[in-house]
């Protein structure tokens, strides 16, 4: 009889799990041996710049380390953190800090077992196949872009094939990257392999070609075969967590692979999922992208991190906070907020239970993580703990609306309920900037050329992390989200859509 | 008390081997627990073609699952295949073949433990980091390309910052960058720090600019804190294998790394180590460089790898298998020729035995090494073994004259040495190309800004490795080797010299 270390291999300092494997395992056992965890969902405000975090890795460790201090069987499954993006030190890493951090974080920031890496490798191979291709007419514009794991500025905009065919180019950060979103999304190699058949390659006279026409697809899955499967590590407090894929919630899905979350909920009662950045991205990306459309677990809570800041430093970005969390109620989800002190902020926890108590939220969970660690937060989890068993009596479930599918919603429509659901605009002050109807023309021909709907494509918002629309600052009656292009990834099953403040460059610079 | 299991970590199907924390632990051990094994060097011909192996890697395993059979306590050191380039299909992997196969050949063929990768990815970060200092004002001119571990037709010229800057780069394969270089050549973490600082960057005002000046270095060293590590895994007879570092002897040392060698010596008797393309490739830079100038283990004895088809495929080119053994042997080491036979061949055993019995060399071991694994050779292996331990009871070590350091010598007197000893050129027959002089004076203006004499640095040949000269087809008396330019890799202590029938392209395309 297997069991789950039969899927489990030392990889230096942490394990990797063979996910896939694992839960094939799980599907063929009668006895059904599994566990049935709770999601339970750290998510954030809409952070002020695009760089800040608001801790949400150290709020997501020390969470867990409280919970199981409080005898609870939890544990976190976190994203791999861009080891460029560290290793340039344009940004902390994502392994937490201070007392809330993992067991080996210089191992997680610093490429963990090279998955990162591999994906970058094979998205890049699938470029030159693709030129092998225009060399023997196959294709005659490529359209996937070669990624980098390292950030570059001089990389944004490239000219490949100087001096002969001159051929501009994009680069693309590897976390943000189409392969990166089919693993996040696949719960088999077989599915990476049919979705990586199914990417746009480029096209020929103008009709789409898909890499599954010329490339043999087990090249991709074999330079893969490690990538896919999540990392076991702990915390220093030595809680189970597991670190897998896609960072970057702005541009792409930011949210780990759906298999090591599956995976964890088999193994443990709660399960704190990381997704990136605040609640407009990550979480609206769990919610309406993994949880509605590629079966991923719907939330039994969210913890929604903030500082103490959120509440003095822009009065005019005061009103994001207490959207985010309703958002979170609306949906039937419980909702705590989280404030996540710094140094020298102890003083305003009164002030700061004053604040939510106004707001009409829950009782805050308030605690400096950095410092103190899980300990800070232990004492505090009462309420938290009810629901969450409350929950699990009751049977609580994701409201039917929240999980019907939007496939095959007209395009705009669905755009404009997440604007509406997800940013607080209306509909009808969701609008067109001047060269998205025909980049929306643009792809749905592609789409089309294929025997795809485009409408089926599931929406990737693209947008700065730091505005939900044209100008969050402004009158709520004044504010407008505009929609600005599209691009298929017709793999991964996704559309992305940039729109308000969009990133302008597809790679960060050093800094 | 420690034991080398303390410096091994499984890493999936694999081990890896903190050679640097071992060999600093024997360091430090007065009893001297360490073996003082034998190096054998596994060369083979000059290939037909520059894609043919004549089989040194099958060779290499069936050698030591043969010795093994024999009571011999050997282990082989083999390089990282290129996974881009097996990837690719251009050519396949290394990691032997048939019986003669690693324990995990798609592993060893598809990225090992990601260590390729993360020498890609810490290169590419240095010349980001450039990037930054240009934009600083601390550069005018980036000098290290960028590198890329997949190979791209397309990337062998491209211009960066298109529409702004347009600067032309090129990208060279991983393998070959002088980042990999430094991981081959260097004995401790702190020496592959301090080779990095004295990497170029690239100049301002013309001056050069090093690494060191302006980068944290500790960046680079904890992304290649698992890469530096040697793997360690086994044939799939159960023989113990390493595998570190460099293939592409032809551009670049095409040898595995010192530690891994200097490791397995001092845990076994008979060390096979494999060096790449033919004996004027890596058993030149074995001797010439890793030997002679970085302390590395000089050759207890050689095998000499071929095929059967040397002797008949192209009469013209029959000169070169028994020049190279015959160096060998000139050099006191006893070379033995290995002929590794295709299907269909069983039959020309006799003729072959003829033949090299004309040559004057010594008995021939032969075998289908594909079909029959170290078995075909175990039998054969009597003069061999007996060889070695007269080596071993008389201490046979290398002339005085072999080792003794050509560092300041005139670089070109360098160059006319090795066109004599290993190309079989004299010094009159090496010429200068058009460019060489003006590429020579701008390396040593180079050099010279950072307090280096050019002459110090250890010259690497840079060639087709299907030829040795500039027309290998000619009659002895006219043939020549042409310089064409160099280029200094003052972190690596190495130049690298074009020489004859140099690649035009720093990068393969995929075919």
């Amino acid at each position: 009889m297997a069991s789950f270390d039969d899927f489990v291999k030392p990889y230096g300092l942490v394990d990797k799990v063979d996910a896939f494997g694992y839960l094939d395992y799980l599907r063929t056992q009668p006895d059904g041996r599994a566990k049935r965890g709770q999601v339970i969902l750290v998510t954030a405000d809409t952070p002020l710049k695009a760089s800040r975090g608001e801790g949400k890795t150290t709020t997501t460790i020390a969470l867990i380390d409280a919970l199981r201090e409080r005898g609870v069987d939890a544990a976190a499954v976190l994203r791999q953190p861009s080891m460029g993006i560290t290793a340039a030190g344009s940004k902390g890493g994502a392994s937490g800090g201070g007392k809330s951090s993992l067991a080996h974080p210089e191992l997680v920031d610093w490429g963990l077992c090279g998955e990162m890496a591999a994906i970058e490798n094979a998205q890049n191979l699938l470029v030159s196949f693709a030129e092998k291709a225009v060399d023997e007419g196959v294709l005659d514009t490529i359209l996937l872009p070669r990624v980098s794991e390292v950030p570059s500025r001089a990389l944004r905009q490239i000219m490949v094939d100087r001096g002969k065919a001159d051929i501009p180019e994009r680069v693309v950060l590897t976390p943000t990257c189409e392969l990166m979103q089919i693993v996040v999304l696949s719960r088999s190699m077989e599915e990476v392999s049919r979705r990586v058949a199914a990417m746009t390659a480029g096209t020929k006279d103008g009709r789409p070609v898909l890499f599954g026409s010329f490339v043999d697809l087990w090249r991709i899955t074999n330079m893969l075969s490690d990538a896919v499967k999540p990392a076991m590590t702990t915390t220093q407090a030595g809680s189970p967590v597991y670190v897998h894929c896609g960072p970057f919630a702005n541009v792409s899905l930011g949210i780990p692979s759906l298999v090591s979350v599956q995976m964890a909920c088999a193994r443990h009662d709660l399960v704190v999922v990381e997704a990136g950045y605040g609640a407009d991205a990550g979480a609206q990306k769990w919610l309406d992208i993994a949880a509605r459309e590629f079966g991923a677990q719907w939330p039994a809570a969210a913890v929604v991190v903030t500082r103490a800041t959120t509440w003095r430093d822009d009065p005019a970005l005061r009103w994001r906070y207490p959207f985010h969390v309703r958002r979170m109620e609306g949906l039937g989800i419980p909702a705590f907020p989280l404030v996540n002190l710094w140094e020298g902020e102890d003083g305003e926890v009164d002030d700061l239970r004053r604040t939510t108590d106004q707001l009409g939220l829950r009782r805050p969970i308030i605690g400096n993580l950095f410092r103190d660690g899980g300990s800070a937060l232990a004492a505090q989890l009462d309420d938290f703990i009810e629901v969450l068993q409350e929950g699990r009596s009751h049977g609580a479930q994701a409201p039917a609306e929240a999980l019907r599918s939007h496939k095959g919603m007209d395009l705009v429509d669905q755009l404009r309920w997440i604007a509406s659901s997800a940013y607080g605009v209306p509909a009808g002050r969701v609008v067109c900037g001047p060269d998205f109807m025909d980049s929306l023309a643009a792809a749905r021909a592609l789409c089309k050329g294929q025997g795809l709907d485009l409408n089926d494509l599931v929406p990737v918002a693209v947008k700065s992390p730091a505005t939900m629309t044209d100008d969050d600052s402004a009158p709520e009656a004044e504010r407008t989200v505009t929609l600005k292009k599209v691009e298929a990834h017709t793999g991964a099953g996704l559309i992305q859509v940039n729109l308000t403040k969009s990133l302008t460059t597809p790679m960060p610079k050093i800094v």
